[in-house]
């Protein structure tokens, strides 16, 4: 499987970029036009609103994905530079893709795509599920698997998402089923596929240090604080929306604590793990998306947070461990407790929620419960009214089981792809360090007269 | 006082913490719902306007506290990750405790809470206070003094705030007074309190690095960034709101020059301090806060900027030595000269500003000098109308004694109780170290003799 | 040239800026006031829309020039702080100078100058030009330097802009022809005539390291995501301004992945280097600022990003060198190749749009094309009218032509006025180094054996 060493990085990776950046140029010139009949059905002061009530939130979420996200995934000390490039990389070259394979599936009419703002931003959705699931394999796949793991992942996903929201109904304003669950699994699948039953003992390179788990922490809290621009964006203006960002809120809040009390019980001598810091904080917003909007109770969404964290710190404590021992399966971020298990109860508690709603509204007014009409405007409003109670709650349920199914297959048959030698995985020992993708100062060479201050002093020291 | 290193971290914290985010969950079950009558009273463009107006501030000031803030506590090179961590964790604790406390007092109709955006905003104000208070004692208490001390601290700033805006009527939009003064004061209270006369020499782990010095500085320019905002949500829409975004910007600029001119000015080699210029910055911010929305020329915006760096710089370099040898006060963070003296500046200010108003303003029209009516919507206009320039200067001045008085009497009982041994106050040795509370990567030992433990542990795995 | 090391820094800098300081409060205190005619003349929910609509750009704008431009700025090991710490003293004394001589010129009615947030922002646009500038010699140049740089460069940069935009009338939104390609060749010249022909070897600390290249990439992709509230800040709401924000992200989403393309063919064993990345992704933010609100398709966006991404790849694999052997030009920062160069190219692309526009509109309605009217309320729609495609194409290049010359000659005696010794420029062997201007952790004298790792180690070199 291993190709040597000499041949890194891969030359593909190069090639392929280049011929997906030429076919995109081709696409825009072919099909791609501005959303000009605006100028006529709409008149000027409409579209500024739209950009004033759209243009902070994504703007949020490209905070979110491009520095939060990159920042979280710095924890591996000696491929923070990898980790922060490589996730920048994928967000664009996904919500690229995306742009292309949504513009032709649904946004396709007289031979045109019209482009704008809110179409950018659901193609960013989708480009989520890809950051999500490289992190199930961060620094042992190289560049061009992770593309090509892209290239598949990203119309799965839509396909997917056309099943769950469109064909089934469900309603999941902040992603928790259709980005989280989906990605989550997926990943896990690329994994087992990709490392199958080899069991590696702990990389050297693989321990974080202090200052990597302060930058990771860094961008926790980035995440932490825009993420109720990601969940609410969505949702319709007004009452929905203002739920939304207050339950995102709350569910966030009480992760943070129960993360802190769960993390210094289960630690042996009461210290707390920043591992379970970085990612419990954030398991509430995982779980609240999918119920974001609906009115339910406060103490619903302060519950769900609390659940969430308690139950990605035991998956941290127990179920990874175990998974690695007894399925060889690799997550590396230990994906499956950020996004995994809050994202399960996250759906469990949406098919909670539609049962227990007020009966009066299940019948003939579902918009008064559901404002939002679940993933904006692609939900058939009579569909769910003719439904009933039971056939959403239903629906919820087949949502969760198509992502949970579709993802764990699609991502077995994608880590099989990315097996192939062309796209030059690297070799274990190389693993885990940026010097194998960026010239930046190599640790193990610099002690020379001309090195690196920091880094030749010290490994100048340390033969001293 | 000190308990045997093999019991820390206190068993206490996750107890603590675990009851208190039950007893929410119960108080929120029992009480708080989501504001729906505004379906019925207003219509849904007007919440999303609501929206639309408060959520970018709030975001604003959410990164303010736990990116910006938490960044600048960083300056203590092995204890960043705590003060991280602590800063997050007391932030969101006291604003659901504040959230608590004030829907009792404040906003309890019919056995409900009706929950809301400014709400959380307003709880968040409260909080900040803690997050100030903290600064004096970083990284000589443990996360159970922390939390027990913003447990004391945010029933009494909701009395001290509620004395003086409701009671006395002071203008005070941008919380100088009732924010940066009381937590000042209250936490240099809690200091005197807890280490007593005990006169520490400079703690080894205390001095900053250049790269922890360089975290803390983005901590502040994050905060410099959005100052303004933090300042300015409370106001009216409009030109009151306009001009408090400019006084803040105006402050702010004049402030870091200023900053740079004293501190090269009264450092012996003509070289800046690093403590300077990560505090003094931000000291214009601070003071502008009670005059920010008055009709004053900008030019007092300027001055009021400058004056406020030259004090906290000049606080720095002679007060804090003073304090320190005459009154064995410890001020880990310098808040007396970020948040003590530019306020009592800022309040001075006011004093100044609404004796010299222009004369014909002050009885028929007091509110086009104070288009805001002080701390939103909490002070009758009235009261001012009536009481006459001379009242509302000395209602200001008194506002500022009773911030003053109360905050360091309750500062030093609270201090007083934070000696309890089950609290687990760390000794002295190891005071300004991660390792005590989080899981992280010890110093202490990696092997090389004096090697940093990141590089060093990275170093001896690879040789071996 | 040189003054003996005991006289750093120059007490020139407090004196300097203390003077400035104290003319500004001056100044505000004669002329400036707020613009209290809006009251009667608007009302103020007015007031508050204009607020709601620009507070939100402006904040990012400051973001991106505090937190991001500093932070890119950070790549060198050694210098960070002060690299931080220069950028935010610069922007600050720059934006309020600009402020002056604006409102000198423009803004100077009855006697009084009115301040409000967009003049503020105007102000900010001119500030960038002196901080691209610095990039040509950061590390090497004393602060004294940079601010008499400032000083001078703010009032050419007014001339030339009015220049290119009152008189020659061009279009140039983002500021490409005024603030990147003006400060570019301005900030060459003061290098080449302040550096001359002393070629220096590479200094040692002059190379990043791992975790300076990080906070530097950190820094980039700050700048990325905020890249399209800079472009379209000064755009006409609605369309335009859509427009302008989707062109930005797709230029700018096209050089990215162009950067990795480029980088890895170009560098020889196909690793990637950070300082291509750190800049080439910027690339196509500065190249689409002059065409980002015309109605051109998104297609042109794409090859734009693409074309100047390469080019910045290129200038800085071939060119940097090529100037810095053949005119013994020192760049540092790389400014030719991110601000330069892109920017002809957007130049360029200015001049063609204009030329292969839509026919029936040159004419009789030239405001279809170009909604925005160029800069904002500055150029005479008139003017573009009755000039006709040609005229205006020629225009473009005019602008262009004056704004490289007049910054290269303005540049060059800048630079000779910047060698007077009052000015303390540091001897080589200083340069590079934070312990010149602040009092950190200095790597020369702790060697005790508590010492920081990092800087200890870095000591021990030193001695060794």
């Amino acid at each position: 499987m291993a190709v040597p060493p000499s041949s890194y990085p891969s030359r593909l990776l190069p090639l392929f970029l280049g011929l997906f950046q030429g076919a995109l140029l081709l696409f825009f010139a072919l099909f791609v036009t501005y959303d000009e009949p605006s100028a006529q059905a709409e008149d000027t002061s409409s579209v500024a609103d739209q950009v004033y009530s759209t243009f902070p939130f994504f703007q949020d979420i490209q905070v979110m994905l491009v520095v939060g996200l990159g920042l979280l995934l710095t924890f591996l000390p000696r491929y923070g530079f990898s980790a922060l490039s490589h996730n920048f990389l994928l967000l664009i070259f996904s919500m690229q893709w995306a742009l292309v394979l949504q513009g032709l599936l649904h946004h396709f009419h007289h031979g045109q795509i019209y482009l704008d703002l809110h179409k950018l931003l659901i193609s960013e959705f989708a480009a989520v599920t890809v950051l999500i699931s490289t992190g199930a394999i961060l620094g042992r796949a190289s560049p061009c698997q992770l593309l090509v793991m892209a290239t598949c992942e990203i119309p799965i996903y839509l396909a997917s998402e056309w099943v769950i929201v469109t064909c089934l109904g469900i309603l999941d304003v902040g992603g928790t089923i259709t980005i989280h669950i989906f990605s989550c699994y997926f990943g896990l699948g690329v994994s087992k596929a990709l490392f199958r039953a080899t069991w590696q003992p702990l990389h050297p390179k693989e321990t974080p240090t202090t200052s990597s788990d302060l930058m990771s922490l860094v961008g926790t809290l980035i995440l932490w604080v825009f993420w109720p621009s990601f969940v609410a964006v969505l949702c319709q203006p007004g009452d929905a929306q203002h739920r939304a960002i207050l339950n995102t809120l709350l569910a966030m809040n009480a992760s943070a604590i129960t993360t802190v009390v769960a993390s210094s019980l289960l630690e042996r001598d009461g210290k707390l793990s920043p591992g379970h810091l970085q990612n419990g904080s954030l398991a509430g917003g995982v779980a609240i998306g999918v119920v974001a909007d609906m009115a339910l109770p406060p103490v619903a969404a302060l519950a769900l947070g609390s659940l969430s964290a308690a139950v990605c710190v035991l998956g941290f404590t127990f179920l990874t461990p175990l998974l690695r021992r007894k399925l060889t399966l690799h997550d590396q971020c230990g994906i499956h407790n950020l996004h995994g298990l809050p994202g399960i109860l996250g759906a469990a508690a949406s098919v909670v929620a539609v049962l227990v709603a007020p009966k009066d509204t299940s019948g003939s007014q579902p918009s008064q419960l559901f404002p939002a009409g679940g993933n904006a405007s692609e939900v058939v409003e009579g569909q769910w009214g003719g439904r009933g109670v039971g056939g959403q709650a239903l629906c919820q349920a087949g949502g969760l089981a198509v992502a949970l199914g579709a993802s764990l297959l699609a991502g077995l048959l994608t880590g099989a792809a990315l097996r192939l030698p062309c796209l030059a995985q690297p070799p274990e020992r190389l693993c885990f360090d940026d010097s194998l993708y960026f010239k930046v100062q190599d640790q193990a060479e610099s002690p020379g007269p001309d090195s690196s201050a920091e880094e030749g002093a010290l490994a100048l020291k340390e033969q001293v």
